[in-house]
């Protein structure tokens, strides 16, 4: 086990009906605030005038940043921070998936800036040192953004798509009400599934021999759990236990937990999907599907041990010598993606081997700001892709 | 899953070599302080004075509250809270197990009480509204104390081991650096051991026919994980992984992560071993494998359904009908607290049938002042303790 610092800022209010909470739980942070949201379907639902209403009983005063979309772009973020200073908000609340979550990051962090861009941080020319306090409703199970520092916006203009990091990030309290979850349908129930089981999975593949049993059966436990609830979400969509057992999972499969101690470890197949959504819009959960069998397929060549292991824990796979297990267990990775209706190639999601020059390239800037363009060159990611394809 | 509120405020400082940096961690808190220890074994080992070094390399001046012994009496708790205020002590910092923990969180308690007496809040009079800053330094894994907000203490003279918690009570860093227990000697390796898995079992029993898949896994991962590093702790005092496994696993399992959704569950086991530590001086964990097996046989009776899912999960039993599973995972508990040492009933360390009256009416006292004496009654606990006897 490597060593670490761990702490998590987080409070997390959970369970049916917990959403009622929201104005009492927004209230002592401030009484003026910017509502993030994203499309239609919230407002469709209802869940949308309900909590305005329940803000409104508390005397909360609410500006809206509406129209968010998945891979959310740089310039509603503009906006939002635009609104903030111009009515003197407090407080963002979040009330949607990742993508509204890490807006409305990335709003409490540019509009507590002193100088620059909101997207210097995304750059890693600024760092953010402080930010309006950020409060999440997450309606989806799939990013952990509500339990987490990260945040990831597109720039639309550059076709960049970066992600980054800080203490200041952490939402101040989470409400997971699993019931905001009943309308999600089967593709994007799936593609959450994808995504969290994905943030497992990359810190799980984490060197030449790594020795963290612990964090290994911490990863693998929630693998499992996460793999059945997608298939029981998908099934009957109302299912309050799985709906539960998926939003609770996702969250603690990127809150830092099943990462600490696992030592240096990048996230190479998210690295990709970044370059895979921002140029083919596909959703986020859907380009990982399309990469990670590849991804892993490559990586396990030398790296054998670890597919093996996660072969025969998750899905029994044994009798066979490593390598053959590692296979199996690749295998019954991309069969799972199949029968939840996920792409599993890029072929799947309609990209062709001469989309990778241009993928790559994409990719490996990312890869010069996170500083690991020495193991993630052009060549390397196209050799990657090569797998990925069919 | 059950609604649940979750939140820990501890930041862990984790790794090899970690505790050098004490000086540094504890100086933002202030820079007089009580430094909280037990018996010889840290000054014979040097770390004593080492960290008493680095305090003094950051011009931090200590006052010592020590000899601090297994099962915390109050008596000491009094005595810091006196050097507390006569000294105006800032912070305390416990180098120690989980009794020189939740000593010092004691005595921060105590000390920040404007009125009233500390153990108002072990009899539940009071509630901990605050406390000094607290920093541990464990130097055992078990109790778990250095990432929770619990504390357990005995007052020597009504003869009661009696626990509390408050969010106040999370130390605000915990540095674990799992060399500083490489000198705890086999016996206590296995009884922090068997600490860990005793609180991932009990909430892990949550009730007639819990839907607790998610919780389920992390603790049986952990459980599995524990199980291994203590064999492998005993076997190689200074195996740094397997230290370093043992010690980020103990602090895991009781940091409310596996607890927080398993709703209404109470610490049986927990509550009938402070009858029998208190009136026999064993060490908490002898006294929690003595229990546990015999607990569970009990338990298993009405709820075979988890037992033999621990079974199946833990040692790989099968193809048996339910409760034969849960009977076979129930022995194969008390064949490990074999192996690794430990007692695995009463009549191992000296407890005779006649004693269980006692043990009965000490604990129905615990039981009233949780407010669960409706379930554990005289009556109930003694036929507990009979599952327990041989």
């Amino acid at each position: 086990m490597d060593n670490f610092e761990y702490q998590n800022f987080t409070r997390i209010v959970f369970g049916k009906g917990e959403v009622s909470k929201v104005g009492k739980v927004v209230r002592p942070f401030g009484s003026n605030i910017l509502l993030v949201t994203g499309k239609e379907s919230l407002k469709k639902s209802g869940l949308y005038q309900r909590v305005r209403d329940w803000l409104e009983e508390e005397g909360i005063t609410v500006a809206d940043l509406d129209g968010v979309q998945p891979n959310p772009l740089l310039s509603i973020v503009h906006d939002g921070i635009r609104i903030i200073k111009d009515q003197g908000i407090q407080v963002v609340l979040a009330l949607g998936g990742g993508s509204v979550m890490d807006t409305a990051k990335a709003v409490a962090a540019g509009a507590a800036m002193e100088q620059g861009d909101v997207w210097d941080f995304f750059t890693r020319r600024r760092t953010v040192e402080k930010a309006l306090p950020v409060i999440t409703v997450p309606t989806l199970a799939a990013s952990g953004s509500e339990m987490n520092g990260f945040m990831v916006i597109t720039d639309e203009e550059s076709k960049h798509k970066l992600s980054t990091g800080s203490p200041h990030l952490y939402p101040k309290v989470s409400i997971l009400d699993p019931t905001t979850t009943y309308t999600v349908p089967a593709d994007y129930t799936a593609y959450g599934g994808v995504d969290a089981v994905c943030h497992l999975l990359e810190p799980y593949f984490n060197g030449p021999d790594p020795n963290t049993p612990l964090q290994d059966r911490m990863a693998e436990g929630l693998i499992r759990t996460i793999m059945d609830a997608t298939e029981a979400c998908i099934k009957s969509p109302e299912d309050y236990e799985s709906r539960a057992t998926m939003m609770w999972a996702s969250s603690l499969a990127l809150c830092g937990l099943t990462k600490a101690g696992v030592g240096a470890h990048h996230f190479p197949v998210h690295l990709i999907e970044h370059a895979v959504s921002v140029l083919f819009f596909v959703a986020h959960g859907e380009g990982l599907a399309a990469l990670l069998p590849g991804w892993m397929t490559w990586w396990a060549q030398d790296h054998p041990k670890k597919t093996s292991q996660l072969g025969e824990r998750i899905w029994g796979i044994s009798g066979k010598d490593i390598s053959e297990k590692s296979e199996a267990g690749i295998d019954a990775l991309r069969s799972w993606f199949d029968s939840i209706g996920c792409p599993k190639n890029l072929s799947d999601i309609g990209i062709r081997a001469e989309d990778h020059v241009r993928l790559a390239e994409n990719a490996v800037f990312q890869a010069e700001i996170w500083g690991i363009s020495g193991t993630y060159s052009v060549e390397n990611i196209k050799t990657v892709l090569a797998y990925c394809q069919s």
